[in-house]
């Protein structure tokens, strides 16, 4: 495979040039004198989405999570967690032992909650929260579960920690009430992630600046939801000023209606009602988004202005480093891995490669 | 007179040597080798103090001015602007009228109301606030007055815009319920300051960033009180941050108790009770403060880590280009008049020089 005469957006700059693919790797980069229509950028990585097209990971067979990776090279999607919301413990561990053989695309699962702060659940069922992470947690963690978003301030907190750093796994702080300090403290134990930023976390006040004043002023890595409906534009172009490309993720935080009609659908138990492109509790509380990867991407440029190896990181990149698989994927070198996208100058997604095969093609 | 080996702080930067002043400006600069114990600064500026040690500029005689005037060479500050809160317009009028030849450390009055929102009084008296800026306003603009704090979400503040404009009085935003749109077309209408950012101004949300977010994300200059009790350490350290140096000025919004013992005082009307530093309504609404100059200083490097230039900055020059007088003051140059002060290097105030004389010694 070859694309040639392509401008190649990588993490650490951008040139017009030619890249030939040979068996699923990056073989050759040949730079060119020019310009291109088209851009050559890595895959896009979502670490936090729930369902996408009607498939839940809260009640996928081994057969959808296949489904659900086919759709989404459809968004040049190439990497993705599903995420799961707070549920009973033995749910939980059922749903990860049935997940059979992952589809490559596939990095693992996210599992958001059900170590949260029920005052601060968001759209999260809260029968279905533990404000206490105890020993029952520990069968979880034989799963491939890559990010665990949990609040500081549960009980158990800190043996979370220890036990998440065992295994690799990465925290992530989401849906807390914890003040300044307790996110400090967390920071100082070495957390160092914040999840979909700044929803569900205490705001910024003057005389306590809170989890999402700590989110800006720690040196934590935040994933937002670029969808000008969880934050506004002014707020996302103020956050990565403040903390810049290098510390964003964009996620979609999709729920079952992402790429489906509007309508009546599901998440975690609770009625969500879809309606332009808003999906919200029966009392108005956001519920996840209906948000597609690409639009999050061309959203994060407009709102922000920023440069395309910028864009490759907050779309790419950084979320391979938490994933830390960036040895070999998220950058267009020669021996990386041949997980692509081809958009045109307008951000229209045109193909997706996986592992060097076209995945996806728009017409 | 003359200042041996001292370290010379400047906006531009800092460097030991020998400066000279006579006949009232700084005549030679010569610079040495080494370090010095001591620091030569521009003379400190506070364009918002209501009061100080029990001088109330809406009870001051001219005598009182002038007091005040020296009472502030003891706190390092060559430049004021004594601040006026909501009251009836003859009161203000009469105020201005009768308040006689100014002392020379005085640049003119900043007038803190009455055109603000009732609704974000904060601890100015609700019965002498006037949303609406009228015709009757023009009498006050015939007064030395060099900064205007009001609401823009007031009746009749366009007009009040233009009129200051033309009056070359700097109009600043404050006690505003403006949203974030309402701070835009203040910007694009030419309005570029916010009053004790940011207090008194509509909060930053994530889907609304308000008056707060639109000071952190538009190019306003803005004042703080940095007392560690109106803002956190580590808000007025992110504010710093985001806008860097440039773009603050300290000020004192200082109220009667300010120099003197704990205890009950007024301020525009109301009781305001005065303990551990803190000055509150009876409702516990923060009411000024009882800020020093000095330490708004020591705080403010001790919350941010600012350098020495820097901190020349927000405490001197920055309010001096507000008050468009910074072609002769403000800096440590040949030429310019000899407003300083000297410090050691805890920043403890050891010497205030006004016009080239020394004016206060600390012992």
């Amino acid at each position: 495979m070859i694309f040639e005469n392509v401008e190649i957006i990588d993490p650490e700059g951008t040139y017009t040039g030619t890249v030939e693919i040979e068996r699923g790797r990056i073989a050759r980069i040949i730079p060119k004198e020019g310009t291109s229509k088209y851009l050559l950028m890595p895959g896009f990585v979502d670490i936090h989405t729930h369902a996408h097209k009607g498939i839940d990971v809260m009640h996928a067979s081994n057969k959808d999570l296949w489904r659900w990776a086919e759709a989404n090279f459809e968004q040049g999607v190439t990497t993705f967690l599903p995420t799961t919301v707070s549920a009973p413990i033995e749910v939980l561990e059922n749903l990860l032992a049935s997940s059979g053989p992952l589809p490559p695309s596939v990095a693992g699962f996210h599992l958001e909650g059900p170590f949260i702060n029920p005052t601060k659940k968001g759209a999260q069922n809260g029968q279905f929260i533990f404000p206490s992470a105890g020993k029952d947690l520990r069968r979880l963690l034989e799963y491939p579960v890559r990010i665990i978003t949990a609040a500081p301030e549960i009980d158990g907190f800190e043996g979370l920690c220890a036990r998440c750093c065992e295994k690799g796994i990465v925290l992530s702080i989401g849906h807390t009430s914890a003040d300044y300090r307790t996110m400090q403290e967390a920071f100082q134990t070495g957390v160092r992630r914040i999840t979909h930023f700044p929803n569900a976390l205490t705001p910024l006040a003057h005389r306590e600046i809170g989890a999402t004043g700590a989110g800006l002023y720690l040196d934590f890595d935040i994933e937002m939801i670029v969808d000008g409906i969880h934050t506004s534009p002014e707020f996302v172009d103020l956050v990565y000023r403040i903390k810049g490309a290098d510390h964003i993720s964009l996620i979609t935080d999709s729920i079952a209606a992402a790429g489906m009609h509007e309508g009546e659908y599901e998440l975690g138990g609770l009625p969500v009602f879809v309606s332009g492109g808003k999906a919200v509790l029966a009392d108005g509380t956001l519920a996840g988004s209906t948000l597609l990867f690409p639009q999050a991407v061309r959203n994060f440029v407009r709102f922000t202005g920023c440069s395309l190896p910028e864009l490759a990181k907050v779309s790419s990149y950084n979320a391979l480093k938490v994933l830390k698989d960036e040895g070999c994927t998220g950058k267009i070198r020669e021996g990386y891995r041949a997980n692509l996208v081809l958009l045109d100058r307008e951000m229209n997604l045109l193909q997706t490669i996986f592992e060097g095969d076209r995945v996806y093609t728009s017409e």
